[in-house]
């Protein structure tokens, strides 16, 4: 596996014990993502950490002062050779690589199937992932932020589903995610059909962040705080009830609850049980094994 | 199809481009429900706009000062031969129809499937839809609104789910929709089962409206700029979004990026894409192909 | 079946006709819950309560000043011999119970399984339950009550998911439950993850609770006269709300909307509906038959 | 609701008390289907039968001696202004009614849908239908018989799931409901992905058909038969295990049981269940009532 | 928990080792069953033998010559008051207990409830079920036997759906389960429809049963012979299978994954593991902990 | 992505157009399975298959005379540092790596989620993939072959379900996929408790495989034959039939109804259609694009 300092396009520090904080690192674009290898390495990143025994909890947030990210770089997805924009060009341009709309339809979906994979890795990294938004997040950062478990921002964030203003229903999870996220489901549609930007205040009040602050330094830092609370915590407890909510969210109540007797029946066997319980009573930190 | 000159309880005008508004329209009633021939209407209205190329998004109001809807009209539902009422009545009267409980219920569950379906024509239409209630919005009234995508209200409304007050529970979709709409289980379950009114300041709390505002017309105009601007946008990308978000909320999230990725793989292949992107670029207004 | 006097852990009183109040009746251990014994008359009570004709609702609470409840009594089931804390210990203590940790796991399941099926009895109860929780509402406490439909506090009860504080994901419920009845998914994560208190204010903000009060009294005093007014609609509709609203959260709308048809087409059968039609003509007080 | 008579496509007899023959009458084409009208008459067939009192089991099967159906009318589809075929056409014949592969998808799902729509009217039949298949049953005519109850052949029938030789997947349902009827998911991928011929053998040893016939005169008779006997049972008993059995193949075997149970709750409400066992111990034949 | 003597219509027996062989034993009557105690000691049998160490498999069969289980005892369900039967009656013999349509509903929802729970308890049973049918097996019969986990039957058994035939759909699991058990659709309704008896050919080919022998003796003795082979097999692995096998019915195939996974995660640990690869490489019987 | 020769335990060549023929190789050790490489291998494959555009259909069989594959070489399972058989020793071994059972637990499904992606990658593949079982098919041959789309063997295969021996239930997909496969659940339930050996007869009979024959040259010369039919028919055809026959297997028929039209609004815009169609008037052999 990589090392960490091998990424080119995200910066992975480790400002305190069992905390990575993951940096989105092209500030002079604001943050946009071009498509093919930066969405590689995202998914690398958060695969590594997932694994990583020394990593217990994660803060995403975006380098530079402007934004946590702009979104897509669609310049650069429109000059590709292939790209998406050259998928709904006349037949001239395209002819040469696919002959009919059904095959454009096969490549287009190989391509994003793809894309929405890394994005999820987000979601399926086994420790919990704190997004941290300030600026602009627009577009592409609520697809990484609803896959995301717990969302901040700044007084100043401008937030977008941005998606419907290029002509297209946004493709990398923020229609699936958000709603389950927010659940005031005439908020979302609207917000969603009119691609119109909202701040923190909106943000905060159906629940889209569980926190905002006067400077994006006051927000890392809360950022990196909670990560820290959550990494104090056992880490078989925490990455145990990542995994069950989400299962949750995805089943009924009953099929629910099977799921997390039958996870826990080797859960509640790690030593942290006894670890955390004796710190309890002893009113002293716990020290729980690495995972 | 009909005009939509044709219907009697419904008004359908288009006070502005690729905006149609939709008026309840037995306001002597306050816009209370035949059973039989208004809900066919009902169903046939937005079945035609949901085809029809020259419309992007809907407002469904009510006509009069009194009520969007008061909901059914129990008094002529009451009266009705072979009607709700007489199911219950002991066997004297309904004899002649029906011999037994069990036939009963099967007449009872075509019939009621029936009205379902008119209802849920709302959501089933490929437009967008903006409910605007004001006055009475009562029983049969959130079984509408929440079959809509976005809902607003005057800060006069007086909303309740009614039906427990005639001793039954709502069938017509409120029960399956309203808390995945709001989702506030309890406070469903409250003004569910208590049947008790509540105004706007408190659908605005749980999020089942969007927006108050002082007066009707007001509202009307607020929702008509609402539609307008919908309207503007990329009718494949609404229209997408639309679709993909009701698909959501029923499926899990894996199963909902999926369906993304296949309906957008034919969506963006329109032109609105480019049409959009350039527009973007050049500043100006863009303008898309019917649909 | 047991004479509601038999119990000892739980004191069902009748304040008001057709309501029946259940406490947790150890406040010498702050409401606390015994594995074992205090979870089988749990089950028993609401088993009880769901099929008496004399009892249309209820309201749950804990008795004492101190908490509703302040979870699993820790102490007791540590001590206990096969307990949960056993089975993290290294294999000396347990090795003459369980040869092997896929053994604990099937005990653990076997054990877990039944007390999630005795707080989900909350749930199956055909009549509506409000619970009503002041002081301490810690761990089990959410498992309780989100398994109840309606859910009130005092502005000084403190709240918490607390699991993680004894390193495992929680176990009865809360983890299945919560985030279908507040829907705030990033608040959820938060306070499952970190354990932190919460408060009345936070409660009602994210939707936990529908009401807070200033006092116990008043709490107790509000439960009853909601589940009174509950008690004076009619039984059928209302335990046919309570059924169609808990299969509605775990299934599609369309499978809600047939679901509430079949499910109405005896329903409506009963002479409910006439009895509160004829009595909104004649404003006076239905009185509907036991169920 | 229109008369029996009024059909141009299918012919409607009733042959035996209680049972409706419905005949596909193109016989000088095989049968096979005209896009449109003929699609929208089965619909309003079944539809008719569905809730017609006087019918208690349907048998489908073609006119003349060549062919069940041979499927969809090719040719005819294919010179259809605006038809399948013209949607996969280069640009300069379409451009003038769709100007782009992302519309002419909206189209053709509305499309699709609709005929969808009118096969599953065979399913949503509240009867149940013998489909009776002999000589070319190819394409569509799977499509059909895998909407029906049970399937019946002759020794030389030949049967298709024929669409891959014209370049797509079955669409009108064939995919969906072929592995849920005969589930030998090898032999399913086979057939559909070759598009080869199959006879009687073959249909009865995968479960396709429950019986094979020596002549078309004899396989309609035996159908009839089999359709006859259905009715002679109680209607409320027969509809109810239609519905319930389709049911239970889309869902858990928990959520079957409680389906079964609510649905029966008013079914067994019904004087048929009294009828039937007094003629059981009466050994004489059961009357039903109407239904 | 009862003495596996103290039960009066089951007799429960030890044979082999592991092996438990519970006979219905109410041969005078052919086994058919009574309403109320009767299937509350099947549930009673099977919950006991479900968690008892001493036992790995179960074979379950009919005492007497004639039958397996004829069904209900509908002569007993008929004069039991507040019956099955009585529900269909005219108000004359049941209004004082019950006032409607609606109300009886409830009631008889409660009434199965409980029974198809009792059914269900084969199904939750831990340890595999063998189901040997002689005789007559009918009705109540089909939905033990799917309930089970192998069938086997003699050559000259008779098997029927015969709820029909009483005017009903079979409502304790049958029309949920053998559609999932035998996977020929079109048979399955065929004999839910019509009731008709079908042998041990005919169950063989469709898959109901995995052997037919050719009397009653040699059916249990291989039966017995099944069950101890099972038996002999490490017991986390034979139960996990039972377990994982029953929760992929009725989940999609990436769910099924994920429990099959998250199930073997403590399985695995067990020490049958070792002790299977062991006794493997030393060609001899393993010995397996209790479970 | 790798060059087809550059795999060392699969050999891939290319005998008929557009035909894939991967063998397993290692032929040594009975084609049994390495942990790690050689899953990470299969997995490469099969990506790589799936969107290479010269490949059309792929057949999957064993190199060597005696075994398709003997599964996993449990030697080398067990000898590996921290592999499977180490997870359940007592602590002394593995407390190394492992201090308690619950992060054994999260070892374990890290490390078997992985291989389950692995041999999911067969289903994944867009392509059909024909499995051609010869000699020995025990353990994970199931797995893979149910992964796969068609399968068939020699008369002489002995097939086997076999992990229940080594004190497992199967955890990489036949637990899972086997049932839906060959839906005789009593018949699964046998094999998969028992471990028995099976020959292709039995296979056969329960639809496990489409054809057997004589030896292991006709075998896999008839799966060419197979897959060069298949590669003969239109890729878009074949590759939509294989993701809707899979998506339908795990969901509602609705669903698959829609999923289906959804799917196909791009599919046929595809130039397949008219090229087939076409070439079918002319009687020639179709010229499909690649894909």
């Amino acid at each position: 596996m990589a090392n960490y300092n091998s990424y080119r396009y995200f910066r992975v520090t480790f400002p305190v014990e069992y905390v990575a904080h993951v940096e989105i690192n092209r500030p002079e674009k604001m943050n946009s993502f071009l498509t093919g290898r930066m969405f590689e390495e995202l998914r690398h990143v958060f695969t590594q950490l997932s694994h990583d025994p020394a990593i217990r909890a994660v803060v995403l947030s975006g380098s530079g002062d402007r934004a946590f990210t702009a979104g897509l770089d669609v310049q650069e997805a429109a000059e590709m050779e292939g790209g998406l924009l050259s998928m709904s060009k006349p037949s001239t341009g395209t002819a040469n690589y696919f002959p009919d709309a059904g095959r454009i339809a096969v490549h287009l979906r190989r391509y994003v199937d793809d894309f929405q994979n890394c994005i999820s890795s987000i979601e399926r990294c086994e420790k919990p992932v704190v997004a941290a938004m300030h600026g602009y997040a627009l577009g592409l950062a609520i697809d990484l932020a609803t896959a995301a478990d717990v969302r901040v921002c700044t007084n100043s964030t401008q937030l977008a589903v941005k998606e419907v203003d290029i002509g297209m229903a946004a493709d990398m999870g923020t229609l699936s995610r958000l709603p389950k996220v927010v659940n005031h489901a005439g908020w979302v549609k609207e917000v969603a059909m009119t691609g119109r930007t909202f701040g923190a205040r909106e943000a905060l009040r159906v629940g889209l962040v569980n926190y905002a602050y006067e400077t994006k330094a006051a927000m890392v830092q809360a950022a990196l705080s909670l990560a820290s609370l959550l990494a104090s915590k056992s880490p078989i407890a925490v990455q145990g009830i990542k995994e069950i909510l989400n299962y949750s969210r995805d089943h009924p109540v009953q099929d629910g609850l099977r799921y997390t007797n039958i996870w826990n029946s080797s859960a509640v066997q790690a030593t942290d049980l006894q670890v955390a319980v004796l710190s309890g009573l002893q009113k002293k930190s716990p020290t729980f094994e690495k995972l």
